[in-house]
Formats: structure tokens, sequence, C-alpha cells
């Protein structure tokens, strides 16, 4: 067994990522941090969880554990300033270690690149054992597009997020009087996720995020002007994939089908009007946006079965 | 007092339009059309409509009725097919007479052009005594950018719009089941409000809209390449309107402060990685996207107060 | 013209009520107190707000501002220690005033009973010029069993509120992630409206709220044992009122129906199996459950049209 | 490997009950029945379901198929019909069998009683191959109350479902333009619930249901006047039950812990002033109020693990 330990793990990507590790055959979890719930029983956080889990510890205490394997579902700040064990497999939740260019690293996150690598597995395989993993808006956008670079231009990404992917802290537009029965376009134009997209598909990008009144999900609309064949890269790309699944011929992605999963969707359109190609992704900001792709990750650093402990069954409505 | 009649009263945009004529200083509903509840007492539509209103009759009732003023909120077809009596002032809030190239009007609506205007009163101000009412997603691009017309290029607009837009008809996809805590796109590249709002603009469109999962509101996130001035253009063409409201730098239009009102909200925004200008319009679907816009076109058309009966003020949370 | 100061005004109560006033033909606004948007123009709350309106200023300077009628909309603590200015109308929105038993008021708001009426106004009209404000639960359940006092037994009320009711604060159970797609109960059992219902009805009452999903509208289901003719008292007792609907037999209340607005609607019903009755009673918590009914209190104060300012018209879908 | 046919496959319980059968080991999905999909890929119902699996074929055709186990998810009328295949399992999730009184049966189903054991594992396990499968609210009042049956009076449920407990069917009440931000109590002490949940528990129970904004889940408050020691007549029946939880003191269950799983939550409150008790009871009424129950069913009466193919673990925020 692999141990495991997670940092973080009271927040919503902490959690979801502690989900998939108890479905995990192969890990086992040493040590849940969490500087809020230091001292108190894993049912502090939630009554499904039972008394064969070690009591919360410092995110400190968490990193001393002596763990194989490490979750950092911290700010950018706290894992920017995480300095890693030795011999340890780390995956990094925050988006302190994504981007590669040193300018843009401080002037986004107040970081420096360092030896991470940049993991999303169906399209960017992690290497070494310090694993940056892709931010919720980034994954959607680059499973859309990551097969054309270098053969598209004018890119528009339209994104829509439920309310998770603004973490837990409190704040006035995570507030519900704000988000319920609402729609809000936020960041537009200065969303930090938009260099990340930029980074991987090497042309500038148009990115604007909105969130939407509902918990979970993340659909992203791309407009991009290419003269690819587009649906016979995508199939081509995710043929064997388990994860993400490109849909048929005028199908188009919903939220209700990747909701609680680590599966993506994508569909393809054109508009004829104009000469535009329509790529959509839809994915959980919490599942294949952030924990599902941690444990994915991990599991491509460890050798272990790729999708091992992952949520990828199921027809609920 | 001018008369009314309201064909299709028990559908959204009918019981909506009812709405504001009821406020109305100058306006007497006369009949309340509605095939399905002729004989019926108002009340049977809502209970907080009272005894001193007329039953309802037949549509072809209505439209006998003798009235000064008629809405017709019917489906395409029956609009297309309804002779409009000589004199009154009629406003069509369905598609059937918004497209002036024959060619797209048989196309999308299987109807001929004819005598209609086209009624967006802040940009195009309605003529005449027939009036289209502009589709709800085109009133919204159009409001963002009619005033760049002809100054504008690779025109993306992405949309979203509450379920009321979608009519009370019963379908899969107004089905709660399906709306619930989801997000759907639907009729990407190919929905009929694209070739109204290229009409308007003079170059085509890319168009997708995306089905929320709220009761009322629509926000079009409108992406293009210009070199006008767009704040200022936008600002000037929207001094005096009571109707649209061009928000400071750095605020976002948001579904919350339009619902239940006539109102429109402006948002400017730029893209410096990919010199693209993003102007965002929320609005509610059936109050400026349908009713309200209905009224304030007949207040034009009769030479009325241009606001009269629109629903304005007001600061709900 | 009145001249009004609204203290707390930034709170959703003290914006609903702002509402109110700026639609009220004799009230006029002069003082805005907030103490964190002191000094700031009121567009600060709302860009729907202009600058006609004066800037916020602290709430110790609202209620030096000499006006004729105060609305407080503050936390029970600051009302309980609020000193009203000498001849000036004041209706106190918080919980401060409403118990007159000296032991349960101490219990419940750590406050004494004073020279306060409570104001009810279609049950318990106000007296003087000190006015405590229902809370938004005890409307709805006095409004429903009011009528009823003295005839009833076994007294359960089971209730259902939107977000608003909560408050604009920053907390955990009104954070998105909690609410959205959510109910949970509540203060099972220890809330602080039941004492505030059981002082009205002189009989004990089980109270149990519930967190709903949607920003505004609170629905009560009320069950007793009475051999009361239910409908025959309710017709009665609000017969002549503009702001309660008892709706015919066999049609339920709704939010849909009060959301956005000062009226309320009852509905009755017998369980045949067990000799139960039910009365079902909607409103808007921030309308007749907070500012509608404070406005309401305030013009019985005035004596001016019970009604000015209420939103009770509309028949929004 | 038990083979299985699934009639009504298409519904909301029909695919839910698929979807437990597929991460069942031991079931094997042979016939997929429904008359509006027969002759078309599973894929037709939603593209998670792969060539793997056999195209749908009629519920007569699935009847037919010679599976060892049955699940029926049609309407009490075709279910009331159905003629059980000999020597198979058959588990119905209509209401058609459950009322074992003739009166009652006819009067709310229109059925016979007839050879069917009504099973609710924890409280009334199955006996036979025909099992009569629990109504969603049936299942939360009787998880909270049945362990109390002879020692409780006044038994009042008031029940708050999820959309999805009113099936696919198209018709006014579940139109999202309805459901959305509202919350409508409906079938005021007049649903056949109520007869079901007292003829388990011995006693009249007065039942009203409410419709929630929600896609999934479903909370009963049950109020009763008892002398029991409650908390310990739960705690003892549950102690062993890997699906039904018995929160601690002071903790509420909410919907948002068992929405896509098969567990059940169980809180305890005690209302001083009344002396009233109050036990409420959260699931997912699609899950250990439909498809979950009925598997459980299915797995007792075949001697498989009960808990095979349930969605027992997990704690997705």
């Amino acid at each position: 067994m692999v141990s495991v330990a997670i940092l973080g793990c009271a927040g919503y990507a902490g959690q979801e990522t502690l989900d998939r590790v108890l479905a995990h055959p192969e890990l086992e979890p040493v040590a849940l941090g969490s500087d809020s719930l230091a001292g108190r029983p894993a049912a502090a956080l939630d009554p499904r969880l039972d008394g064969a889990l070690p009591p919360f510890t410092t995110n400190e205490g968490a990193a001393a554990a002596g763990a194989d394997l490490l979750f950092l579902s911290l700010d950018g700040d706290e894992a920017a300033a995480f300095e890693p064990p030795s011999g340890a497999v780390v995956v990094d939740l925050s988006g302190a270690h994504r981007l590669a260019d040193a300018d843009l690293a401080r002037a986004w996150y107040g970081t420096a690149p360092g030896a991470w690598s940049y993991g999303l597995p169906e399209l960017y395989p992690p290497t070494g054992q310090l694993i940056a993993n892709p931010g919720c808006y980034a994954t959607a956008a680059l499973l859309a597009l990551g097969p054309l670079a270098g053969r598209i231009d004018n890119v528009v990404v339209d994104a829509k997020s439920g309310l998770s992917g603004a973490g837990k802290t409190l704040k006035q537009t995570s507030h519900a009087g704000f988000v319920l029965e609402n729609l809000s376009p936020y960041a537009v134009g200065a969303h930090r996720h938009a260099p990340e997209i930029a980074q991987q598909l090497g042309v500038p990008v148009c990115f604007v995020p909105h969130l939407l009144p509902v918990r979970r999900g993340l659909l992203a609309t791309c407009y991009v002007q290419t003269d690819a064949d587009v649906r016979a890269l995508l199939e081509d790309t995710y043929a064997s994939s388990a994860v993400v699944r490109v849909l048929p011929a005028g199908v188009a992605p919903e939220l209700a089908r990747v909701q609680g999963t680590d599966a993506a969707e994508l569909g393809i359109f054109a508009d004829v009007s104009t000469g535009t190609t329509i790529v959509i992704c839809a994915l959980d900001n919490l599942g294949k946006g952030a924990a599902g792709q941690a444990v994915q990750n991990a599991n491509l650093a460890l050798g272990l079965d790729e999708t091992s402990g992952l949520r990828l069954h199921g027809v609920l409505v």
C-alpha cells in the first residue's frame, strides 16, 4: 500500500481527493492535514467519515508524516512555500507551479517556476515526482483544444463553472444570496487560467469565466478558426481514454452527465456563417477539474493503473 | 383609454404582457385570448387575477374584439397566418415578421416578409402600425453591439438564458429533471436568432445559446474585434435611456439585478492578450427580451410615454 | 413629505425597505445608514441607485439626521441599545422588542421589554410610535393561525425559507456550496420565532425551520387540531385585505406567486384520517416578512394609506 | 451470474436501477425494456451506456426474456396487470402491490392485494419471490418512525422531495418554469403514500408532501408524541446497518450528504415546549427511496450480499 497525506483536506478539493483515496485499492490515507480541524476526528468534517481514519493534524504535521504520496490542496502561497519531502510523489492542486515562464509565474502567483511538471494525462503526461495539477478551466479548454495546438487562431473560451470552483472560503461572491438564481461573469479578460491555457496551446486566448448557480460542474464553450479535421483529431486523441468521451455529431455535452464523476465530455460543432469551429467540454470542476485528475496523475507517477480510485462508472440521472 | 387584446395570453410572454398592461395608466385590456382557457375566468390562469378582468376568449375572438392595440404572443406559424385588423396597432412577439430577407424568412420561419417594421426602440424605433418585436437573444446582442455596426469583425455571441425563454409548452428539454442543476448548450451554430442579429449588424455572427437552471434572465457575452471607442459609443447611445444602463468600468452585468424588470445592463471589457473587446448584456428574457419591449414599442406607435407600464424601478435584492 | 432614515440600509432588509420608500409617494429618504459603506455613494450598494440619493452615513449619523420616520434594520443587540429620538416613528425590524415577557425577552434576545407595540397590521395593528416588526416566520404562522387563537391545540409549524432570511453576513450555512441543491433543517425545536408565535397564539408551538435553495420566499405548513370553521374565520379576517389572499378550496400557496411582493397567500386543507387542519401560508421573507410589513406598519402609525409604497400588483410568472 | 430484466428502463427509477445492476458483481442485465425506445441501442437513453449492453426491447419482450430477476419500473396500472413469470424474483417499484387492505388497494391503486410481500429490509425484510418496493416518502417516514410503532400518537409527516420523485412524464407541475425557485405543497392530506405509512405504523398519519426545486433527494420531518426512548430505539435498530445512519445529537440530516447514494440519515430532536419528538430522515428518492432499495430487496431474495451494487461509499461535497 502507498501511504497518502492530504494537506488542506477540509476544503472542497481536499475532501474530494480523500473520496478518491478511500476508493483506491492501493492508497492508504495516513495523514489528514487541516490547520482549522487539527486534533479533531475525521467525522468533524463529514459524518460519513468514520473512526477508522486518523484524526486531523496540522498541514505541517501531515507533511512530516512520511507519506509516499502527498496531495497539496492549499492556497497558492502556501503551496509555493512548501518544501517537498525527499523521495515522495507530490501533486499540487494549486496554481503555484503551473506556469513555466518566470515572468508569468511571478505576475500571476508570485512564485518561481521550479522542477514541477504540468500533468494533464491525456495530453501532457506528468514526469518526475513533482506534479502541477492543471486548473479546472484550463483542463476543460485544453481537452477541447489541446489536440489542435498549432492549427488554431482567434481563440475565445467562454466558460461557466459551478460554485465549488470558488472554494469554501467565505466571501461575498460565494454567499448564496449572490449566487442563487444568478449568473455573473467575473475576472473578465483577467483570469489566471488564461495564461495557463495559452502556455499549452502556444497562442493567446480570450477567456471569460461565469459563475453558475449550481454546486458542481463546468462547461467551456471554445470558439476557434482552424482548417484542421477537428473531429478526427479529437477522436483519435481520446480513442483509448476511459476518462474523456467524444460525443457523436449533434450531441452536446451537459453538466448533468459529468457531475460527481471524473469523466469529461466533448462536443464538436461548426458555425457555417462565420466558419467558426465550436468545441464544448463539460467536466466536474472537483473531479476531472481537480481531485480526479490529481489521483490520475499520482497513479501515473507511481506506476499504478491510471484510473484506480476514479469515479468513472454509473449512469445517475 | 386604448383598448387592448392579447392573443396567446396564457403563455409566459402573454401573461407578462398582461402584467404591464395592467400597470399602464392608458391601456385597458378588453380581450384575453387563449384557445386552451377560452370560457374560463382570468383567475384560471393565476389566482392573482381578479374578477374585474374579462374571461378568456379564443384567440380568434380576441382578434375580433375591435381592440385598438393587439399583442400577438403566438407560435410563429399562427402569427404568420394572422390577418391584422385594419387600423389597429399590432405588436408581434413571435419571430414570424422579424427577417426582412425573403429567403431567410422562408428558411427559418416559413413566412414571407411583409409590411412589418423591426422595433427595438433604442436602436431601431418602430415605424407604422405593424411591429415585429425582436427576439430575446437578439435584443441582448444588439443592445451590446448595435451601436458598433460597421466597425466590428469576428463576432461571437455566447448567450445563456433562463428556462422561461423556452416557453410553457411541455417538452423534454423544459422538464425540470433536465433543467435543474444542469447547463446545456443547444441549437449550436443553428439558432434562428443568429440571422436576426446578423441582419441588423450587417456581419455574420457565430451564436451559441445555453439553457441555464434559472427561471428568468438572459446574459449575452459578446466578443468582437474593433477599433471603435466602444465605451464612448455605448454611453452616447444610451445616455438618455431609462431602460438601458451602461455600467461603470470594472462592473459586470448580472442576472439578479434585471430579473423581473424591463431594464438591461451593459458592461464593457477588453482582453489585452488577444485585442478582443467584450461587451456583456444582461436583461430579463420576459421583460426587455419580450413583454417589456412589446409595450415599449406599442407606446411609441401610439404616441404615449415610451416607458409607461414598464417595470423599471426598484432595487430588489 | 415624511423624512426617512434607514439604519442598516446595506443589509437585505434595509435595501428592501429602501426599495419601498423610493416607491412611496409620501416618504423621502434623507439618511442611509451603514457603518461599512459610510461615506460612499448610494450606487456603492447597487448600481441601480442613482446620484439623487444622499451618500451613506454611519448608523449613528442616520439616527441623528432628524428624520420623522426611522427603520432599524440592525442586529438585535444594536437595536436593543438604540435610543429612539423623541417624536419620531421607529419601526424595528430586528427581534429586540418583539417579546413582551421579561424572562423570554432576556433569554432569547438579552433585552428587556419596553414601550414597543407588536405590529402585524391585519391582526395586531401597531399602537404608538415605537413598533416591533414581526419575524418572517412568525408573520407566516400568525397569518395562518392568528384568527384561530383560543381554538387550536397541538400546533406544529413546519416552515421553509429562502436564503435571504439568513441575512447577508458571511457564515458557513449561507455559503452557496452549502445551500445549493440542498435542504437543511436548523435550530430544530429551538428557534426564537417559536416563543414569538406562542406569545400571540396563547399556546405552545412546535416549530421547525428549513433552509431552502432559493433566494427569496417562505412557506409555513401549519398543523392544528381545532373545531373552528377555519375557512370562514380566515376569509372573514382577510376579506378586505389588499395584502393577504385566502385561496379557493383545493388551491395551495406557492412561493413563485409571492416572491418579490408584499402579499401573502393562505391555503386551507383537512386531513380526514387524523382530523388535522392544515393551513399553509406563503409570503416573501423580505416583503410581508420584513420590509413590506415595516412600511405597512409605518403607514398606519403615520396615518397614511396602509399600502402606499408596497409591492402588491403584478402577475409576474 | 443472475440474469436481470428491467421493465420501464427509460424512466428515472429504471435508469437508476440499471446503474446499480451495472455495478453489481453478480447481476447481468439481459433485457432492457422500454416501449418508447424499443429497437434502439442503450446509448439512445444515455451516451454513457455503451455497446456491450443489449438494445432496448419492449416491456413485453423484456418480461419474456427468461431473466432470473425482474425489476418493474412501470406505472401502477401496468404493474398491476403484469403476470410474474414462474420462478423469477420480481421487484415492483410501483405502488400496485404495497397496500394489503383490499379496500385501500382498490381505492388508491385500483388493484387487488396479492401474494406480494412489502420489503423494507431494515424493518420489514421481504419474503418470497414477489416483492413490493416501498414508496420513497413511505421509506423515509418508516425509517424514522417504524421502530416506534405502537408507541406513537398524533403523527405528522411533513415531507419535501426533489423533482425526480415526480417521474419523467411531461406535466405542468414538472415543467421547469413551475419548479425552479419555487416550493409547492401538493396532494395535501390526500397522497397515496399516507395509507402506506399508516399500514406499517398501525396509526393514522397526517402527511403533506412539498415539491423542492432540486433534482434529487427527499427529507421527511416527522412529529410525534411518544414516551419511548427514541434515540435508544433507533440506534439499536440501525446499529449494524450499512445503509441507515443515526446522526449524533444536535446534527440534522441534509440532502447534500445523501444525494446520489443509497444511504439514509436520521436525526432526533425534542421540542420542549410542546413535548413533541421530531425525527428527520434524509435519503435520495431515487436511491434508498427507489432503485437502491429495489436492488437491496433483490439481494435478500436471492441470498446475495445485502448491499452488493449499492452506492454507499464516498464523501462527495
